[in-house]
């Protein structure tokens, strides 16, 4: 239950010159009641009504060089970089359940304040307030894989490869060869939403079009992820397009339309949301700076991404592996009340040579593998690319060696004969 | 004049163990036509509607140790991170004129690329076709003065302090204080929006109300910049609530809102933007990463802010006295075609002790000056420490030095002993 004493915990991983507690109180003090010099406002009252609270500090090995440029030593000073954990707690009615208001104050200016030569927002603990304010995902993986009618296994899928370049026409020739394949899913880049050449409106109903006709063949409706990444009165117009064409699945560029634009259209999006994080990397690559994923995450699935990108294993990423792996298991964590269930989107460098080292580290099919150049260069052509995408997790899932399945399945034994270096 | 030929150009800072060619052929691929295999449907006529071209590469000098994490060099390998410049040219019907979809593309995902150890966008070039979607600024700096009654000096404003905590009615006093005191320009702090003790309904009637009384007793109505931060539709109550209530500006932590949501702000507005940039710091301060302010601010002009901070010289923040020079000057430069005028804002750590120095150093005053602690602690109070910063501007614009000023002027004689510490 929420009530004026609900509390938001972040925690943060900082790197600075000067004693961890007086860091973390320039922390608490900027982001709450304080500024650059005691003002005659700051009163007691004021400070036990709003103050944020340090509730716990975690020394961590110091640092000879400053990871960040720009701190600024204190003059007594042993030429050390202290690191720790700090945890912060913040009064809630501060902010309110606000995303956009929450932003201001758990991450706000404290990246640019010269006591910091690092500062990194590793997680967060929100109330149940918040989970009553955003609904979050309305489909999730269940939602999701009742609309594709996929069950037992990953929903497998590709974007549409070149990213942007394809005209209408061309693009459905390929639609209608990867719904006849018997694939679950079908994406469009990130760097496609609506092109002069390739006007998402054509795009929309040209592509529903040879979905339902494959259906009618087929007995089985491709979803596709339309990306309606735009200004945020297009979404809307893009979504009800979407809609009325019968598509089941809308994309979006997070970053590009931001937290309260997806928040936004969850409000209305009668669709699972595809959520792309292109552009996150410019927030967590630097481990001194940003945000981990495990906070990000969180504000993702209440605002509600049905689906959330995580890269992938060995993938052309700069993310480890270690790093994808906790990413997928974040998802699954319930926070705040509610389970917010959102579904892994694994993408780059996917193939059939992929999916049990995949299935090995990660312990679940509740995923989405998304394979682009994995199914559409398949040496037999995309069809057998779908199909050696099917029988990897088949031989995963039943814990039969990919290489024995392989035997008896000619296009996996293509797929991982081409793929192989890189699975 | 726009056509199917529009072009957007941006440049990058790139670190890579690959030759710079080599990595410069990966970023414009990624980012157009290719994926981390060939696929049939890349082909020529393909590439010439959409990929993109590297149309310059200056090479910088070399370093040994990677800047960022994750990156995987060649087989072949000297062991140097190469650095460079590199501009890539995008046709623009790839994406329209569209700052989302212009993100996902000149973003993207290229910062997470494991041929890179290092990737900062520095800049942009956008065709006209960007200003005729986007209005930008709609008051900008002489629409700012205009509602404001400010010509010939700096626009002096204040910080409600503490940052957050005053009730509707310690906030009320205040603002008459300041109001009496003949302050130009009164801003919200990021962190105030609507906290659960002084709702913005409550505050803007109260302050409002302060205001125009004030008025009726000066002759001056002081500009309020409400910060109005929060979802998607509480943007667009708010703002009408301002207007309703006679008030003159609006403010919006534009991370938190996203540029998108921004956009749309801008599209019903009838108020003056204050633009906040709180967490733009962790896109910014690893100097490998993430993006200029150069780059930044052109997106945030296009999509509505008329005025824009910038931090302030010797801060409280990281970022170099340069880089704040530069940020202002940009601020001036016209782009894609347009003026987009707009205000940048002098914040944290002013007083009358950083005003002739502000001024030497950017040769204008077309800017707010806004200090909190600078005037709210003027040890004669409020009204005093708006007078200093006043009398501190005329002997700047003047030419006095401001020692000799302040043997005339008692209220920034006492702001001189008082902040020059920090001047």
């Amino acid at each position: 239950m929420s009530g004026e004493r609900d509390v938001v915990r972040s925690t943060y991983l900082i790197e600075t010159p000067h004693a961890l507690g007086r860091a973390a109180e320039v922390m608490a003090g900027e982001q709450s009641t304080g500024t650059f010099v005691a003002v005659p406002g700051e009163t007691d009252e004021v400070k036990a009504r709003s103050a944020a609270r340090i509730v716990g500090i975690e020394e961590l090995e110091p640092v000879r060089e400053p990871s960040l440029p720009g701190a600024k030593p204190p003059k007594e000073w042993d030429g050390l970089y202290r690191r720790g954990r700090v945890t912060l707690e913040f009064p809630m009615h501060n902010f309110g359940p606000s995303i956009p208001n929450l932003m201001a104050t758990v991450a706000g200016n404290l990246y640019e304040l010269q006591e910091f030569s690092g500062l990194r927002l590793l997680d967060l603990e929100l109330p149940e307030a918040f989970c009553r304010r955003y609904r979050g995902p309305k489909f999730g993986v269940e939602g999701t894989r009742r609309l594709a009618g996929v069950l037992g296994r990953p929903i497998i899928g590709t974007i549409v490869k070149p990213s942007i370049g394809l005209t209408v026409e061309e693009l459905r020739l390929l639609v209608r060869e990867l719904a006849d394949a018997g694939l679950d899913f079908i994406k469009d880049d990130e760097l496609n939403a609506s092109p002069t050449f390739a006007p998402i409106e054509d795009k929309v109903k040209a592509v529903m079009e040879e979905i339902e006709r494959a259906a009618d063949r087929t007995g089985k409706k491709v979803m596709y992820a339309f990306n309606i990444t735009g200004d945020i009165d297009e979404l809307k117009r893009r979504h009800d397009l979407v809609c009325a064409h019968g598509g089941t699945c809308i994309m979006v560029s997070i970053q590009s339309i931001g937290l309260a634009g997806l928040a936004h259209l969850n409000g209305y999006s009668e669709l699972p949301i595809h959520g792309h994080r292109n552009q996150w990397g410019m927030m967590t690559r630097s481990p001194a700076l940003g945000m981990e994923f495990a906070a990000y995450q969180k504000l993702c699935r209440l605002a509600g991404a049905d689906h959330l990108h995580v890269n992938a294993l060995d993938s052309k990423f700069y993310e480890s592996n270690e790093s994808v792996i906790r990413s997928v298991r974040a998802l699954r964590e319930p926070f705040a009340g509610g389970a917010h269930a959102c579904m892994p989107v694994l993408s780059s460098g996917q193939s059939a040579a992929t999916a049990e080292r995949t299935y090995r580290q990660l312990g679940t099919y509740d995923l989405m593998n998304i394979a682009g150049g994995g199914i559409m260069a398949h040496p037999d052509g995309p069809a057998a690319g779908v199909r050696s995408m099917q029988q990897a997790w088949e031989a995963a899932i039943a814990g039969i060696p990919r290489e024995t399945y392989a035997e008896r399945h000619a296009e996996l034994r293509r797929a991982l004969e081409t793929f192989s270096r890189s699975g």
